[in-house]
């Protein structure tokens, strides 16, 4: 059908049409009084603050939403009772245009209240919130990859003030972009410094009003999270642990239970640098069960209107990750890092983004879990990289102050997070898909794109060199690679002369078709990069490969 | 409260009430007309044949079954047609005393019949069907551990008799207890020797009428599951499989695949050494979905009185093994079962027993996934078991004749089997709980029972002595420890002088008080058994161990 000719009377119809409709939607949207706010950045954080009651308890009393809208699309957020008389609804715009607002509740004053806001382009740094991409791996929303290397210091952000700004230092020049972090207090070290503040209103240590907060905590914590997000750190909340029995904050009711979950839900999700961990070795909590822990992801999926990342820690027994509330598993394990062919077993189970954010720390203290050396550190993490997935760091240097990094955070002393920072920096020249096992089932050593991207470790083995072959997946001949040698612990990327053009070997393999083998320095620690610089690109296989 | 002087009235009209009560029962169950049939073992096989209509599409139009009762246990179990007007219905009792049984269907001939039968003690060698015991291991409903060595052969009953004769003379002299086989036939090497029957009605390759079976293709079925059966060989049957394009047989509608499904378990249920395989390599099959997996496992849920075991294998994409109608993990792995801690990383995730049912075969053939040598299939079968998880086995030796026994069965040329019959003599003398591991996180070489057992494999490495050391749950001071030196290759155990007495060494271990080491010979497939022979007993800590 070609479009010559065409009468004006239907388009005319449609505008008359539109017309009628026009001043009707955007009246229900954002009435003349409204004040229009300044400007948002997609993926920053719209505020509105109202005054309303402040008798009885509001925290149980005041119900307090708004729903925002632009275009087709509209999205109702919990406010919340921030203390004094004050209210608050944060709302994270995820699209860029004109918003409009409309605030609910069963309190006269905070009711009805409306206006419009404009959402502009996200400024430099800010990719939006940490999404799944390519089943197995995470991206930014704005499409930014993003190759987690995390880090674990529980009750930093519960110290005082001068502690906390030494994290902040330290992080700041540390090569992790990811922060597991408690919201509740952990005793762990508590004697010698109690928390400087508490979630609740009441008195330590264990006379709580459960349904009241205490604002100035979470108002504590929301500032750390912002403080992180600015060092471009994902912070990691962990919403439930076994480390605060002396407060009783894990025998609270199952109501109690959701109305915290809830309240966090509200003050926090706004934050796009938020991740949901909804317990730490959640099966050491000896007073919460497996249900309870269905049952608070289940909460997070109903109230978070964002859908931030939600996963679950475990001690001894791993959380089911399959169930559909989980986006991605978070892993304690003790040995399954140590090679690269059991790194990637738990890959195929949950089809889901696998980070062992616990695999023993580096440091000196007396239990095994706290005493790898920084060369095994830094060897776990080169593991699960070329197996496709995810590692995380801490440390437990009981000298020179016994402030460990794992609960405490202030200062790294371990030699590992320069090696990370090195890691971090081979990740980021890897490809945007993420690396991805290439022939999974030959007690592999290698991972990447296959045809285009190699990444091969030798962990404690220490070969004089390798002879160059390569999967046939997406593999042909005369392909055209560079090679570079890479010493994981000096930090050094040596690149190979030449390059390295591939022949049919068998059915299996493709050979360098002048025979050529890649040297090595015979030492542990040496990791090789492959990539593709020539010759036609070859679609790979899709499907389950010939054998 | 005593129980004197009472006065007998309330016995008196206790038993009155009784005796008005109990005919009317009796009657329902067993009239007086009914012939009582012979005695049936428990776990055996009670069969009813009638006479019924041959007219029509009895498999699609006539309904039946029969209604089993003992006191309060009431059975329906369906009846199937067998053709030339015959109707069969097959019970499995699991409990003895007397049943009795009534008809049920559509047709005047098949409905109504009634009668009693009495189910007596097993006979020797009748353990019942094979049930999950402790969580990952397996056992016979009498009670005696079932220690899984399995292997597969997928397409030996579709043979000719002389060549299915052979390989029932190989299994009787085979170490396996458990058999992987297709009920459908394969078509590689069906050129040369075609399938001697096929399931349908119909014309090879493509004619078929699949809404009528063919009773003697299932007939000889089940011939061969008994045979298997009185060889202590429990029969896996595979229900579906990407191997039969040519017949069109993984291309059948829904309704198709139900039909075939409810005649294969009216069949064949009431064989108690029967489990369901709901696939091979399920992911291969491109004419079905991972949702018709979990339709077919529902349907097995649904019309299997007994609940024989059921999983489902997979190629590249494992399945959802934690879903609730999976009794055991049965996985496909070319690599996890190298080594002791890769092998249990997968209890963890599904708390269920698992089965490494293909880990590549001992063979010769140019492909990956048969070309094993004996030693690494021992080796692999070890891990496995010191991991806490079962391994299979099968072969493809292409000389002398071509015949695989992975998928025609008849010989075994290889090296290991006769290693895996000392592996299962092993197994035999091991706790009836199953092998456990005993520190899971420690890279483990080592499972058993905490305190009283344990066994070490030392794999490819070639150590000259093990220092004696026992972590430290279910170990005190001074227990008594009986230790033999097993070569796996070589068939032996021997014992070592003297007895090994625990001192503790740290807060993790407990070493000999005399120092002494296990002196091993320097090489390859080594492995140790230490049993507790003396001292007290000491209760293994339950719940997380203290780190």
């Amino acid at each position: 059908m070609t479009l010559t000719r065409r009468s004006p009377l239907p388009v005319l119809l449609a505008l008359f049409l539109l017309g009628l409709l026009l001043p009707a939607r955007l009246l229900g949207a954002a009435p003349a009084a409204a004040p229009a706010t300044k400007a948002v950045e997609q993926w920053g954080v719209f505020e509105l603050e109202l005054k309303g009651p402040a008798e009885g308890n509001p925290y149980t009393e005041v119900r307090f939403s708004a729903v925002f809208t632009h275009l087709h699309r509209s999205v109702e957020v919990q406010g919340f009772y921030d203390g004094e008389g004050v209210y608050r609804v944060r709302f994270m715009p995820e699209l860029q245009g004109e918003w409009s607002y409309e605030t609910r509740s069963n309190r006269w004053p905070l009711t009805g209240k409306n206006g419009l806001f404009t959402v502009i382009a996200p400024s430099a740094g800010n990719h939006g919130p940490v999404r799944v991409r390519n089943t197995y791996h995470f991206g930014y929303a704005d499409g930014t990859p993003y190759r987690q290397v995390g880090t674990t210091s529980y009750s930093w952000h519960h110290r005082d003030e001068s502690m906390e700004a030494s994290t902040l230092r330290t992080l700041a020049s540390a090569p992790f972009n990811k922060l597991r972090m408690c919201v509740f207090p952990q005793d762990h070290g508590s004697d010698k410094a109690p928390p400087a503040r508490y979630p609740y209103a009441g008195t330590p240590p264990r006379s709580w009003d459960f349904s009241r907060f205490n604002p100035d905590f979470f108002r504590h914590l929301e500032k750390r999270v912002l403080e992180l997000g600015a060092l471009g750190i994902e912070a990691d909340l962990i919403l439930f642990h076994p480390y605060g029995k002396i407060w009783n904050f894990d025998t609270m009711s199952a109501a109690d239970d959701e109305h915290y979950l809830r309240y966090l839900v509200a003050r926090l999700s706004a934050y796009r640098n938020v991740w949901w961990s909804v317990a730490n070795e959640y099966d050491f909590i000896r007073t919460k069960t497996e249900a309870d822990m269905d049952r608070y992801f289940q909460l997070l999926v109903e109230t978070d209107p964002y859908h931030h990342l939600r996963s679950i820690h475990n001690g001894f027994n791993i959380y089911d990750h399959r169930k559909p509330w989980v986006t991605h598993a978070s892993i304690q394990n003790g040995c399954a890092v140590e090679d690269v062919h059991s790194a990637q077993l738990y890959r195929d189970v949950w089809r889901k983004p696998v980070v062992f954010d616990e695999v023993k720390y580096e440091g000196d203290v007396g239990s095994r879990w706290g005493q790898l050396s920084g060369r095994e550190m830094v060897h776990r993490f080169w593991c699960g990289t070329v197996a496709g997935t995810y590692v995380g760091h801490s440390e437990c240097f009981q000298k020179p102050d016994s402030v460990l990094w794992l609960g405490q955070g202030v200062a790294l002393h371990g030699e590992s997070p320069a090696r990370l920072a090195f890691l971090r920096r081979i990740m980021d020249e890897s490809p945007v898909e993420g690396i991805e096992p290439v022939d999974k089932w030959q007690k592999p050593y290698m991972g990447g794109k296959a045809g285009e991207f190699y990444l091969l470790y030798f962990g404690h083995e220490t070969p004089d060199s390798w002879p160059f072959q390569l999967y046939k997946n997406g593999v042909t001949d005369g392909l055209e690679y560079k090679v570079d040698v890479i010493d994981t612990w000096h930090m050094t990327v040596t690149p190979v002369e030449g390059l390295f053009v591939t022949r049919k070997k068998d059915n299996y393999h493709f050979l360098d078709a002048a025979g050529r083998s890649v040297p090595l320095p015979g030492r542990e620690g040496m990791a090789i990069r492959i990539r593709k610089v020539g010759g036609q690109t070859v679609t790979p296989l899709s499907g389950p490969p010939v054998e």
